[in-house]
Order: C-alpha cells, then sequence, then structure tokens
C-alpha cells in the first residue's frame, strides 16, 4: 500500500481548484484522521490557457481524459466537470477501470445515479456525491446514515443560492424580478445565462436525488413538476408579506398514499416558520421523519469552499473506507413500489391575484366560479384601485384544494367577463408547527 | 454468520422501550438497508414491577447485568442507564467481551469517552454515541464525517430542552424563571429536581463531547465554565428584547490563539439570528468551520422517538459494518495540544442591569470604575424608577472585554456608595452574519 492515495481530478475550475488547494494544505490534517495522503496525480482541464490557483505542475494538467483514467496511480477520480455528458461516461470508465469516483454532479446523479451506483457496487468501489445537493450542508450523508432509521414524510428544501438570492433582494427591496436578477448577476451569484436556476431546472436535478435518499426510489427529473420564479411580482411579495408569508423557490418532497410528491415552484410560507427566514445564497433542507419529526438543515449550498467541504469529507469517508479495505459499505436499497404523484393529483393551498372590473358582482362571480370547482376561499383582500382604467387588484388565499380544481377554476375565472387578467398563482405550503 | 444480530439492553425506561418497539416494528425496513435484522435478546431493568409497552416476554428481562454481558449471542449492547457509574463498567465489560456499544450516555461520554473509544479500538470493536448529544438531530455524525474536512472555529449550541423551554416561557409570557419552571415540570419537561438541567450541567456534559470532537482534544467536565439559568429575570427578557436581543442557555466552543473556549452560560443574542429563534424544547448547533462557513442544525432533541431515532441510526451504521467485517472505520485522532482557556480570559461583550440612587453622578462615577478597567460602554438605558425608594434601573451594554476585567469592575461597582445592588451579569454572543 502507497503512503499516499492518489487523486485524479476531470474539470479544475474554481471548485476543483479549492478542493486541490484544500488536500494540499491539510496533509498533516488528513494523515491524522485516515492514516495516509493524498496526492494529486493528474487533473483534466478544458483550458490550458487558464490561470488556476493550484499547486500542480503543468505538467500534471491534460486536456486528454485518459491520461487520468488510465494512470493506474490515481485510486480515486474526483468529478467536477458538471453536465450529463461526457462526466456520466468518464465516471463510468473509472469504476470499471477500477477507481471509486467523488463527484459534485447533480445532473449526472440525477440522471444515471442509480445505475451508477449499481456499477460501482458491481466493481467493488465507492461513488459518493455529497456535494451534488447542498453544496457544503450535510444532506447525503446524514440521510444515508443519520437518519436512516425513520420514515422520511416530507421534505422542503431550499436549494438554489441564485433563485433565493433574488427572492430575498425582491423581498427586501421591493424591485421586480429583472432588477434583482440584474443585480444577482452584476454580483456573480446569477449566470449570464440564468435558466437553469430561475426555471427551477437545478433544484429539480437536486430534488431527484434528495427524493431517491428519502423513500429509496428511483425518480427520474421528468417526474418532477417544475416551476421557476420569473412570473413572480414585486406585488405579490407586498402582498405575502401582508398575509404574513414570504415567498421561496422550494424543492418538495412529501409521500402520499399511493405515491410521492415531487415538486419545485414558487411558494407562500409563514413568515414565522424558520424556512421562510432563510436568506441570500443559503440554502436549507427541512425534513419530517417519522421518529426525528421536524430537523432544519441550513447552511451555504454553493461557493469553491463550502463545496469542497463536502467533496474533501467524501475524500476522507472514502480514506477510511480504504483503510479498511471495505467498500459499498452502505448498499442503495431500492424500494421500488412507490411512484410520483402526477400534478393534477396534487393538493395545496393557493395564493392568487388578478385584475377585475371595479364593480359591484365581482367578488360573487368569482366566488360561484371557485365553489362550482369545490374550491373553498379563505381570504379575500382587494387593494389597488386603477381607477383610469376602472379595474381593482384582488387577492385570494384558497383552503386546501386539489391542483386539477385549481387549474380548472382559473381558467373559468380568466373566462369571465368581469376578469381582466389572472397575474399569478403560487402555491402555499402550510409549514407552521 | 446468523440472520439476526443479537441486541442487549441495559436501561428500558421509556427511551428503550421506545428503541425495542423501532427495532421490531421496522424489521423488513431494517432488513433492506442491513441484510439482516435485530433481535432483542435481553434487557436490564431496575423495577420488575414497571409495565412496559415492549415486544418481549417476561423472561428477556432480568435485574442481574450478567445476564446481558453474559450472553453470547448478543453481539450489540445498548446503554441507556444514564448516570457515569456504574454504566461506564458496563460498557467497559461489554467492549471487553466483544460485543459492540450504542450509547446515549452523555455523562460517561463525556467523562470517560476518549478510554471507552480506545478500549474500542483495541477490542476491535465499535463505540457509537450519535444519541448523547441533540436527541434526534444529527450532530456526531457530522462532526466525525460531513465536516471532518473542516477546522471548526466555533459552535454555539441550544442542546438542553428544558432549559430553552423555560427561557421560551420567559420570552413570551413575561414570567419570572420560577413560574416558568414549575410550568415546564407540570408538562413533564422538567424534572422533580432540575438541577442538572437549570444550572447548566447536562449542557456541559454535552458540550464536552462537542467540544472533543469539534477540537480533537481530550475535554474534561472540570474545565467546561458553568452557570444557569437561575438568576434570570422578566425584566432581563424585556430589556434584551428593547435592544434587539433574546437570551438563550447556550452551550460555546471557541478556537481561541492558545486553545479554545469552552463555557456554558445564557447569553444575550440577536434576535434576528436564527438561533435566537429556536424555541421551545428544540436544540440547535450553530457552527462555524473554515471552508464551510457557518452551518446550523435544527431539531428536538429529546423525548424517545427522536432519542431512538439517533440510537437505530447508531444500530444501522453498526449493521454496515458488522456485514463488511469491519470496526473502528473512523477513529478518534487527538490533536493533544489544544487546552481549555480559564474563564478570566475569555473575551466578551456583557449586559448588566444594576440599581442605582436616582441622583446625578451615579453614570459619571459607574463609567470612571469601567474605564479603569479598560470597559468601554456601547450603550445604557435607564428605564424603572422606584420614587419611594429613590432608585433607578441601569442597563448597560459593554465592547468586547474580558473576563477578569469585567469581573473587576463589576465588584468595584457594586462597592460604589450609589450603587444599591448589581442586579444580573448576562454574557452578549455577537452571532450577526
Amino acid at each position: 500500500m502507497s503512503a499516499e492515495i492518489g487523486l485524479g481530478f476531470l474539470g479544475l475550475g474554481t471548485v476543483g481548484s479549492a478542493v486541490v488547494r484544500t488536500v494540499s494544505e491539510r496533509t498533516g490534517f488528513l494523515e491524522r484522521q485516515i492514516g495516509r495522503s493524498f496526492q494529486v496525480r493528474r487533473a483534466l482541464i478544458r483550458d490550458p490557457n487558464r490561470k488556476r490557483d493550484v499547486p500542480l505542475d503543468e505538467s500534471q494538467l491534460t486536456v486528454n481524459v485518459d491520461d487520468v483514467l488510465n494512470d493506474e496511480t490515481i485510486e480515486v477520480v474526483v468529478e467536477l466537470m458538471g453536465g450529463v455528458e461526457p462526466a456520466n461516461t468518464y465516471i463510468r470508465r473509472a469504476l470499471e477501470s477500477g477507481k471509486h469516483v467523488v463527484t459534485a454532479n447533480k445532473e449526472v446523479m440525477a440522471t444515471h445515479g442509480i445505475e451508477l451506483l449499481e456499477l460501482a457496487t458491481a466493481q467493488g468501489r465507492d461513488l459518493y456525491f455529497e456535494a451534488s445537493v447542498g453544496g457544503g450542508i450535510p444532506v447525503i450523508g446524514p440521510f444515508r446514515q443519520d437518519l436512516a432509521a425513520n420514515q422520511i414524510r416530507e421534505v422542503h428544501a431550499i436549494i438554489n443560492g441564485t433563485t433565493n438570492y433574488i427572492l430575498t433582494e425582491m423581498a427586501s427591496g421591493g424591485v421586480d424580478f429583472e432588477a434583482a436578477l440584474a443585480d444577482a448577476q452584476r454580483l456573480g451569484y446569477a449566470e449570464p445565462d440564468p435558466t437553469n436556476d430561475i426555471e427551477g431546472i437545478d433544484a429539480a436535478y437536486k430534488l431527484v436525488i434528495l427524493a431517491s435518499l428519502a423513500f429509496n426510489c428511483a425518480v427520474s427529473p421528468e417526474d418532477v413538476y417544475r416551476e421557476g420564479i420569473t412570473r413572480i411580482s414585486a406585488a405579490d411579495f407586498r402582498y405575502a408579506a401582508e398575509l404574513g408569508y414570504g415567498i421561496k423557490l422550494l424543492a418538495i418532497a412529501k409521500r402520499a398514499p399511493n405515491g410521492f410528491e415531487a415538486r419545485v415552484h414558487p411558494a407562500l410560507i409563514q413568515r414565522d416558520v424558520l424556512l421562510a427566514q432563510v436568506d441570500g445564497v443559503f440554502n436549507a433542507v427541512l425534513l419530517d421523519g417519522d421518529l426525528l419529526g421536524r430537523a432544519l438543515f441550513i447552511g451555504r449550498g454553493a461557493g469553491p469552499e463550502p463545496t469542497s467541504s463536502a467533496i474533501v469529507a467524501d475524500l476522507i469517508d472514502l480514506g477510511h473506507n480504504i483503510r479498511r479495505a471495505v467498500h459499498d459499505r452502505i448498499p442503495m436499497s431500492l424500494d421500488g413500489d412507490l411512484c410520483v404523484l402526477p400534478m393534477p393529483e396534487v393538493r395545496s393551498r393557493y395564493y392568487f391575484r388578478l385584475w377585475a372590473k371595479d364593480q359591484p358582482g365581482v367578488l360573487a362571480s368569482i366566488g360561484t366560479v371557485c365553489g362550482e370547482h369545490a374550491i373553498s376561499i379563505a381570504s379575500v383582500i382587494q387593494k389597488e384601485v386603477d381607477e383610469n382604467a376602472g379595474r381593482a387588484e384582488l387577492v385570494f388565499l384558497t383552503h386546501e384544494a386539489q391542483e386539477a380544481a385549481v387549474q380548472g377554476a382559473l381558467s373559468a375565472i380568466a373566462d369571465l367577463d368581469v376578469v381582466a387578467s389572472v397575474a399569478s398563482v403560487i402555491r402555499v405550503e402550510d409549514l407552521a408547527e
């Protein structure tokens, strides 16, 4: 056994560089924990001209993936490329050639996670992925180990820092979505093309991983209902606050009688619930287990240092396994008999805001439509009146109703003569104790 | 290898009974995870006449510890007796006779934890103790695994549910300590003899365990500075709220230049920091790691179900180890070169409240004493004036100062002719981002 565990990197951007620095700077610290240190052998890079702040020789950088995957001195491959391909193929090749893999890749884990974990088991190797969800917050570890005695009933998570930053700005600054997005882009919290974040795509990938772990079943990204934050306006934040709510982009997985719900969408949550107060780029996972009850984990969900906290923790755990010559210590156990509930069957409370003619009988008409769809209204507020256009803005909060019924009612309401437009519809998650 | 892992219990109170029910009711669930199920063989009880809601035959209960420790069909001993002795001796005997141990015993782990972990290593056995701190909240696991890449800088924890319940009642109800304690006793949240909780003894044991894990060093309960909540009054909550603070009993471990601080005492914390809003019987651990930054874990810190969530998680993890024939996978690694800073050297901000003569020059006298002790006052409020007695109540908030200087100043202030009494002194922890 060599005194060092050889590492190969696939991808050496800001996160990869932070990981390389961390394992280099903490040699003694890591040796005390696992009895051996890590040695970075080779790193696959895309752009040889990019300047990198890493303690590596130029000769250790390569643009040829075979230099990493065929290097027999590399025991562990750290995959930080992102995106499904070629990362998926490279992880597969690494496992097939007898290497362990640590990845931060949510897209790969959400789309090919179960088959890759099965491959790792078959190969007698380990595949770690703590950094794929929640950045540095321990999430995968707790689900697989610390919470393993529980039947998980619900997970409500804020797992996209970009959208949480934007929503926090909208809530505190009273600004509209476009202004908050521009601000986030200026500060580097949002990408030039922000689609993956603001449309909930990133959160949906992470939810797939969380839901698989919570319910021990195969979930695919297509199973997840997904709605982004682009249609929320400053007015919605004002009304929500007046009603005692905040607005967050939530990733929700919830056990239901014949399966489970898996959905990503903006939601009103009571302002005095701690999850509603997780602001800025922080992430949070609120879970409900049948033994534990509610537990909430909060921390930084992105950034090179928090992410390397998770990746190096995986490397240390792997180091313990290598030292003890054990692998695949906690195998995936799939229940297989659970499936995702179609969105129309989901039950929720709803907030909706619309513009109607400022005349008598409007509330009665809307109330009638709701009644016909078996939707009961919990409260109504009327605030803005646009005198020139003769329009009034109305906000409704419903009791729990079925998604299909609400969508039916909303389309009938939009067709009413007295209604100019349904400006927004946001689900309400009841998280009060 | 038997199809079942034999368990022996030491102690079968409410927690033990909940664990027995959990492993009995989840046979299939546990088998899917670890490939074997658990079988409870014998349980040591104290009172044979007590009625227990457990699926065990009378013949499985015993008042003789040898029936558990000498039973060769028992692979794992679950110790839930509490208290240092005889639990420590029994755990030692169990390890020596080749059994693994899962314990929820904070007293044993705080006083003999390191030697017991060393014994387990020497015996090739495992000793698990997740339930000893924070009930069901994953704490030990994250510290030993998920956060292992970090140098932990600080831990601020609310780890005693009884005192947190009492302080929450005092904050929301405006009641004094005695009334809130009586209420907690009536509801079963506080023991008839509440000393261990209200004097911070329970929290200090748990802090010893947290600090050992955070700083990889041996800490003894005597090293921990400890102050309970009995001297806090309704007035303190009123003034704290006015200044924007809440009051919590905190267990604090903080890295310092030549060692670390370890202290349990009430503290003012900014009301808009989430830790200040962890109310009732909930526990919380706020930590600061050099890679991760701040992370906060919140959940139920006591109760049979949350505690059995942690104990059964330990059993499952142990089950994985037994299945893979591995043990002592994550050994303790002690740094050894850190020691606890004496309390007089600790620096903090302070809140103090006193009654002084209602006459000119009082503030000047107090200000002079503070200045002589190098303590700078951040703000003063004067609220209550007792006209009959000619006394006024004054509240001071200081900038950071050394404990020794503050104690010196306070004793000099108490000696001033114009000062009737120093009514309370509470440290202030600055946790704003």
